[in-house]
């Protein structure tokens, strides 16, 4: 057998192991009572065990080595990068590092659970210095073993290669007119009136409207399911994809557009190529990428004027005891367009989300670069807020510094995934709009060919091609944010 | 570190990949979309192997040798014994043999689904017959490592200890009053008028009703819960006990009492001791053990007189817009305790169901043991259902030698277990009689002194004491048929 056929088997082997983590990972937040979390963590801790040890297997050093010289056609050749890839990033970090990474990671983020709570950065910290102290050292070995700074080695993981030097250009773009632009669109705002939601919107029709949403958008029922969780995700697997949404009976904003995201997730999961499914050339391109598929679905399509002009009817015939006005396809589009500067981006628009992330994105890599340290982190934290979102977070570690989860197990060089995901998504949607009138389909009710054209250009392309290449092949450049801006204006301004 | 604490962590470790099999498996028969059933088939396949290889780690060898000398306490030394058993029985066969029993057994059961639609016994012995020459391949190789006769040997594996020499025993008693006895209760009945449900039963109600009942017979939600599936079954893991149940609108008779049952083998689960939990110690002491506290919850308890009148009001409450009279104490009760002859055994009644696992019991020892050929079977269960049930049904393989799946794939064996599981609850039963007034304790509503009963006698013990041991300890005897007669004699004559 040769050696490329060998790692094949041996990464679908792997594969297989990561099948069972994710539909148990899934059922534990989705169905497990929680008297069953003991046995369940210990039962997962065991899998993960087991599937370092499959990803570490030094047997496969010589099969990378023979499978070099074989005869391998371009996709093989992807794939044998790709695992290369998956390779390199489990095996350059010393084992006893990486569970001193993740104990101190499970550490921090439990206490932060009641730490964020009540407020306390400075119990926060006691944990939190050993994530910083053990990220850094984790980016200087991976900088060490790429060639690359601390910072962009940690970027790597998520995006691979992104760097400091491309997002500083992103950002510092972004930061140019975004902050005037958010300032206009609130000024322009402040005089429209519109309905809230402020009725009971009862679960079961929620969850109802949003199974015909998702029908809608082409969601494959044979291939994943819609249930509820505490923290909306898109899991399972590409066969069998698992999204989640949580149900407010106060508000059915919030879920409606959950479900429309996590369906966008789902459908680059479900579109990706068979041929290659359960390898590493089989997956998702990146984080960005798997984001860009989301924010296409909720922003770029779900927040459009003509699909709320076909959500419109579909609530109404969804909540027939309810206030039909609120429905109205101009209400509904108020409400789904509003823009108001807030402390929580996880509660964030469209137009301030990139300015929550951009703030996290200079606090990180300054931090993992080491120009600064963990204690300064409140400080640069308020002056930002002020800077972008005119916010004052003085002494609200809480709503500030404390609220996301990604720092507590040191997943550094994450969050810019989703500012390059609302890029990306901006760009591809100008590219198929030179190409069809993807208003005109919104209104025909079938989308056919818009998901043709992400099938072909994203999803099925898996990792066969680096982002440039896929991105450059899909729209004729590579990322250019010229086309997010122009989207903001258009629909904002 | 002692031979027996390795032993311990082995097979720690080896329970928690069952647990993740437990699971997927549950998740495959409620949840699984069916697009995903190939690559859940392959996953759970590695995992197989994986588990296969932990089971026959040449490795454990020493440990086992070694710890012999080790001074272990009585529950350390039982659990020792339990570890060697679970390691003989995965090591006795040849893998090459476990791979061609577990293919030909998935070709069989695959084709027997259409074979048995269309009552072509002819075509299902094509396969049949590599099941059975494998099946005595295995229960030869079995009986030369044990020294038991070939059919006693697969008996061993779901009932440790029983042999034929007993079980004839217990059916050859059976026999001489069983026939008369279902013949003169039929006659009673005949007489008798009752309503049968004959009404649409929303499945909401059903499940709420179920879950009620759970709730009374003291499931513990916390670690467990109820779903749906094509056939009901009890999976999951002891702090995380997944029962399933199915549901006919017109009919609630049979998923309620499907839901006792299952809670039956449920609680046995949850109660099992916690500090030898995911140990070979801890797990249930056999099928016929773990079919015993299904059966104590639906016939023991579930069918008995005070429970149909608890059960009459609760019935009641939960479907307000159907006929009430069909929920009277005594019109329940003439339901759940029908006595009618018929072909298929899993619709058999109480009195009835022995009479079909005594077929099956005859035929497949005497397969096993040489004595007959697969095709001996069908002419077998004509005399043999004629014998003891006064029904024809030549030509019918169907409804006849066809219609179960436990032949299929060679599980040989196994049959016996329902029986004595009966046997076993009514002696447990008639012990418990003598020390409280259960039917005074079930109109009180509260049945908690019959379950500490049973979670200090059984649950407790998992698999401490030897099968003997435990009923003897529990009830001052071993297995006594005579309880169970009794107990038919006074429930329906």
């Amino acid at each position: 057998m040769l050696a490329y056929q060998k790692l094949t088997e041996h990464y679908k082997n792997i594969s297989h192991f990561s099948h069972l983590a994710s539909i148990c990972h899934w059922d534990q937040a989705t169905m497990m009572p929680s008297g069953g979390n003991d046995a369940r963590a210990s039962a997962m801790a065991a899998l993960s065990v087991h599937l370092h040890q499959l990803s570490t297997d030094k047997n496969l050093e010589a099969f990378f080595q023979n499978a070099k010289s074989e005869n391998l056609n371009v996709e093989e050749t992807a794939n044998l990068l790709e695992m290369k890839r998956a390779f390199d990033l489990a095996t350059v970090l010393p084992e006893k590092h990486v569970k001193e990474k993740s104990l101190a990671g499970s550490r921090c983020e439990h206490a932060w659970r009641t730490q964020r709570q009540n407020n306390d950065w400075a119990g926060f910290c006691e944990n939190f210095k050993t994530v910083v102290a053990l990220s850094k050292e984790e980016a200087q070995i991976r900088a060490d073993a790429s060639g690359l700074s601390p910072y962009d080695a940690m970027l790597d993981i998520y995006e691979p290669g992104m760097t400091c030097e491309k997002l500083d250009l992103l950002f510092s773009d972004l930061k140019a007119w975004l902050p005037e632009l958010t300032q206009k669109v609130q000024e322009k705002q402040s005089k429209e009136f519109y309905l809230r939601p402020n009725e009971i919107y009862k679960t079961t029709q929620q969850n109802e409207l949003g199974l015909s949403v998702m029908a809608y958008l082409g969601f494959d029922f044979n291939h994943g399911r819609l249930d509820i969780s505490t923290h909306p995700f898109c899991g399972g697997v590409n066969t069998d994809v698992r999204i989640t949404t949580r149900y407010d009976e106060a508000d059915f904003v919030q879920s409606l557009m959950g479900i429309i995201h996590e369906t966008g997730h789902a459908r680059y999961e479900q579109g990706l190529p068979c041929h290659f499914s359960s390898l590493p050339a089989g997956q998702a391109r990146s984080m960005g990428m798997h984001e860009s598929q989301s924010l296409f679905f909720e922003m770029q399509l779900g927040r459009s004027q003509g699909f709320i002009q076909t959500l419109s009817p579909l609530a109404c015939a969804h909540f027939p005891h309810n206030d039909p006005d609120v429905f109205k396809t101009e209400n509904l589009q108020k409400i789904y367009t509003r823009v108001q500067p807030g402390l929580i981006r996880v509660d964030a628009d469209e137009l301030t989300y990139p300015a929550h992330i951009m703030l996290r994105y200079e606090i990180e890599r300054d931090l993992i670069n080491g120009k600064i340290t963990y204690k300064d982190i409140p400080e640069l934290w308020d002056l930002k807020m002020k800077e972008y979102l005119n916010m004052d977070t003085q002494g609200n570690f809480k709503n500030g510094c404390m609220q996301d989860i990604h720092w507590c197990d040191g997943s550094f060089g994450y969050f810019p995934s989703y500012t390059l995901g609302a890029m990306y998504a901006a760009q591809f949607m100008a590219t198929i709009k030179k190409a069809m009138d993807v208003d005109d389909l919104i209104r025909s009710g079938d989308l056919t060919p818009v998901f043709n054209w992400l099938d072909t250009n994203i999803w099925k392309k898996g990792s066969l091609l680096t982002t440039d290449a896929l991105v450059m092949q899909a729209t004729g450049e590579i990322l250019n944010p010229a086309y997010f801006k122009k989207h903001l204006i258009d629909r904002y301004l």
